[in-house]
């Protein structure tokens, strides 16, 4: 499977994802935040795919120890957020199970060009691009992991609750990219994945990468940063013709999108200094599967 | 949720069910067989709404402690099951777990008519009709439950690998249904799902009723076998007087089905003995969910 997302007939795309307790999400999580992030990891392939999400099904394997509250909270997290993205409820199924808790949800969108970005379009010659800002994800895992939620609050809350870029720029992206992605296993690694798709390569620049910042107490190095999954920001590319047209429908629509470097001829990513050195990367990722 | 399936633009329907190891299937069950039952038990509420099988997406959670050759079974049934119901796999999530087995998919189908027929449809008047043979779900499991599977192969085989009606059936239902299910909670309880959503009643003839024979040493009365789930078979109602019209294409494309009923003013399933008297049920399904 070379894309998070799939084209049905006349212009729908669909995607799906599911959350394992342990797994995607912590078993103290409050379940609020665990339903809306099973709407927005969707909505994030969504808009990193020029789409708008539209309806969704929704597929619940239930703890038989879990608390009605508990049950609760999930389905008002999960219902705010369909809500807030506009989505349609249209299906399912519920089931339980003696341990822990699984959910899927399954969005089908609507695409806004005749051409959705694939993972293997992207050029030699391209832009590449992210959306907001990166690292949230693992300096938010970090900051629970060492009880020091209060001191990273934003960062907590993007962990939870991932915080989504604008579903204005998923027009922007149908508009403009050539490739994308949303960035679910980690920039550098999405980012391996499109030039492995395309046959081509990519450099960055790290001084470019709009990193989040004052993390340096949970010792995130900036690789860390770079290789950390749940972002859930957009990476895409796009001919460097359109710069100047992203730049001004950015600026017009307060969305925040930064040029990070580009793609060329040769295989593989990678990450200048300031100076223009390359940086030698320890991992390139981290891939969803339980033992991360 | 009324129905098992839901109608996207464009004349495609869309389902999805989970199978939860241990709730849906035994933990010892070979691994090609549940490929293969999570196929058909998408594709029995697809043949059940008038519409044929097309695209699926598959979610997977691994169970970390299964081999290698418990995945390659797997995906053999599933693989061959995709192959049968000519179903392009264009989607999906793996990812795993320290426990139990959980499998989700996401079926799109093309529907054969303009109008979906609804559990809420059913009329006044109507004819019930069933396909195939009903008990083998529930017979098969409790031969499996007494080591008795050599005696009843072919119950054990629909309870392991649903064996569905054709899907020549789903012509005859988009053309003639205004009602319909598949049975996959017992033909009482999906009865009385389509009379509570239709505002009607139904009465059925136990004589009239297609129930597999030859099971007496499973202790498996009547009330039983109408009562379990697991059968997969569609069940829907039809205007009398498409009556003719429905047999004589039965006969013609060998297709099971038989009409073991109506519908009629009043709330509930009754069932009369061959004498026209009522029996009473002392339970009317099998709800999943785990404590069944």
């Amino acid at each position: 499977m070379k894309d998070d997302v799939a084209l049905l007939d006349s212009g729908l795309i669909v995607t799906t994802d599911t959350l394992v307790e342990g797994v995607h999400f912590l078993s103290a999580d409050p379940l609020d935040t665990v339903g809306q992030k099973l709407v927005r990891v969707n909505v994030s392939d969504c808009i990193a795919k020029g789409a708008l999400p539209h309806q969704a099904l929704f597929n619940l394997v239930w703890p038989t120890n879990r608390s009605d509250d508990d049950l609760h909270a999930l389905i008002t997290g999960l219902s705010s957020d369909l809500r807030a993205f506009d989505i349609d409820l249209i299906g399912g199924d519920t089931t339980s199970s003696p341990d822990r808790l699984v959910l899927s949800l399954t969005l089908l969108g609507r695409s806004l060009s005749d051409h959705v970005p694939r993972r293997g379009n992207a050029c030699e010659g391209d832009d590449i691009w992210v959306t907001g800002t990166i690292g949230h994800g693992v300096a938010g895992l970090r900051a629970i992991e060492r009880n020091l939620e209060s001191e990273f609050p934003q960062s907590v809350l993007h962990y939870r609750v991932p915080q989504l870029p604008s579903v204005e720029v998923a027009h922007l992206i149908a508009q403009h990219a050539n490739a994308s992605a949303d960035i679910s296993d980690g920039l550098i690694a999405d980012l391996a994945n499109i030039c492995d798709a395309s046959q081509c390569g990519a450099t960055i620049k790290l001084s470019d990468i709009p990193l989040v910042q004052n993390v340096s107490s949970l010792d995130s190095r900036s690789v860390d940063l770079l290789s950390g999954g749940d972002e859930y920001q957009c990476l895409f590319t796009a001919p460097q013709s359109q710069r100047g047209a992203i730049e001004a429908t950015a600026r017009q629509a307060n969305l925040a999108v930064t040029c990070i470097g580009c793609c060329e001829a040769g295989t593989g990513v990678n990450v200048l200094d300031a100076n223009g050195m390359p940086i030698k990367l320890l991992k390139t990722g981290w891939e969803h599967g339980g033992n991360s």
